[in-house]
């Protein structure tokens, strides 16, 4: 295996709490942005589930079986049945836990607000950030350049619409969730890609409201780097780094 | 202007009996399969509103103050705020009408189903047919064989959970909106591309299903082909001929 196989840090802690059989189980890689989202949704909610470490690239039956496209995150529900695609398994969490804290604002109009964030961040600012890493600062400057400019610009659409300390207020809500695993990754683009927090108004004080959320803070690893290397390299062969280089959409 | 100003037909019809200021108004383009979407939802909860033809290419700045990216469809509320993005605006109007008939079955894993097949057919099947469009049958005939192939392959895995007469069986829904406006567009494709509905099994009976909704049938116009005429010609300069050429995602 060429990357940490599991958890480490204050996440390795709530997996070991997550070992048990329970009705719902998270197939999730200790490592991947969106399966983390599912994950804080679950901590989010307090409501009991099993943690399995799941290597998508190994694409075995068992995993084929809970998601046929071979993308980590899935949710299994007690029946066995699966549930795909890290935002449709937080909706999912929350209209089968609708007791509180609610992922969404009560308002319909403020809920309608939260998607279209969240759609956002999903079409601009995550594929910005994996083709940041993807781009080699030393042989393509430009592109680099390029990479660094479009990410902020996309970081800085969604900041500009944030009121502090998350992105609705003082209410904790999806929009927060589908960008929070990045606000504990965006140290890699930090140190190797010239990115800068404070270019982008808001954006520190909200990574650091992020980071220091419990159910972030709890599901957070510590090697995020180390299995980032590939990915840095741009010799990823995931579909995430193909989708990226791309420019094709994220599935 | 280079294509037909108005909805004609029974869409004409519908328009006109929603010329009226209301709380709700409706930005839409009459031959736009995105626009088309919410339009079906507010036809499925009769709900008041107004229809306002909008010719989103002419980025007009009444226009632009209600879509900052300049797309149809968009949706304002009493006090003027907006809603954008074809989904998001569906999901608007069951949080903001829940009452009967609702678009989401009330199990929560049947809404998951919903969502998993509603973005199944915005990433898959939707730049396919568009791809298809613009694919030259005979300047290109091999892209061509790829785009119709493409389609029936994404086509064929949103029918095969198909359980008729609607995706979920009797019950109306969020998919059916969300791919309806192609079952009545998809002639096209058929006279122009080759493309051949009994190909796809279950198609012909849920795109007449479709078509004979009510609220589908209400909005559907006349005139698509001659709209459609720049984009198979593949001239069109629209963001989602773009998108569709590129391969990059539809915003
Ligand atoms: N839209 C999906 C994207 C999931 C995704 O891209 N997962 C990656 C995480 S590494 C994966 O499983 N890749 C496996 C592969 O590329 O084979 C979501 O939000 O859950
Ligand atoms: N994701 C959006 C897509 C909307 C969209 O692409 N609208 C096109 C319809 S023609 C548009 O407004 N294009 C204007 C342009 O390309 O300038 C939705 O679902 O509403």
């Amino acid at each position: 295996m060429w990357f940490h196989p599991v958890a480490t840090g204050e996440a390795a802690v709530t997996v070991e709490a997550h070992n048990k059989p329970q009705d719902l189980t998270l197939w999730s890689t200790w490592f991947d942005p969106f399966s983390h989202r599912p994950w804080i949704a679950l901590e989010e909610k307090q409501v009991p589930y099993q943690f399995r470490n799941t290597n998508p690239f190994l694409q075995e039956p068992s995993f084929l079986g809970v998601s046929p496209r071979g993308l980590v995150p899935a949710l299994t529900v007690a029946d066995g049945r699966p549930v795909n695609d890290s935002i449709i398994i937080c909706e999912y969490i929350e209209d089968a836990f609708p007791s509180a804290p609610s992922l969404f604002p009560q308002d319909p109009y403020e809920r309608s607000v939260v998607r279209t964030w969240v759609d956002r961040v999903n079409k601009g600012f995550v594929p910005c950030f994996f083709r940041l890493m993807q781009a080699q600062p030393t042989t393509e400057p430009e592109a680099h350049e390029k990479a660094l400019q479009e990410l902020y610009d996309e970081l800085s659409a969604v900041c500009a619409n944030w009121k502090g300390p998350f992105f609705l207020g003082e209410k904790f809500s999806l929009v927060d969730i589908a960008i929070g695993p990045w606000a504990v990754r965006d140290f890699i683009v930090e140190r190797y890609r010239g990115f800068e927090r404070q270019k982008v108004k808001g954006w520190t004080e909200w990574a650091e409201a992020l980071a220091s959320r419990p159910s972030i803070a709890k599901t957070t690893s510590e090697k995020y780097v180390e299995f980032n290397q590939t990915f840095l390299r741009n010799e990823s062969h995931s579909r995430v780094a193909i989708a990226a280089r791309s420019g094709r959409s994220i599935l």
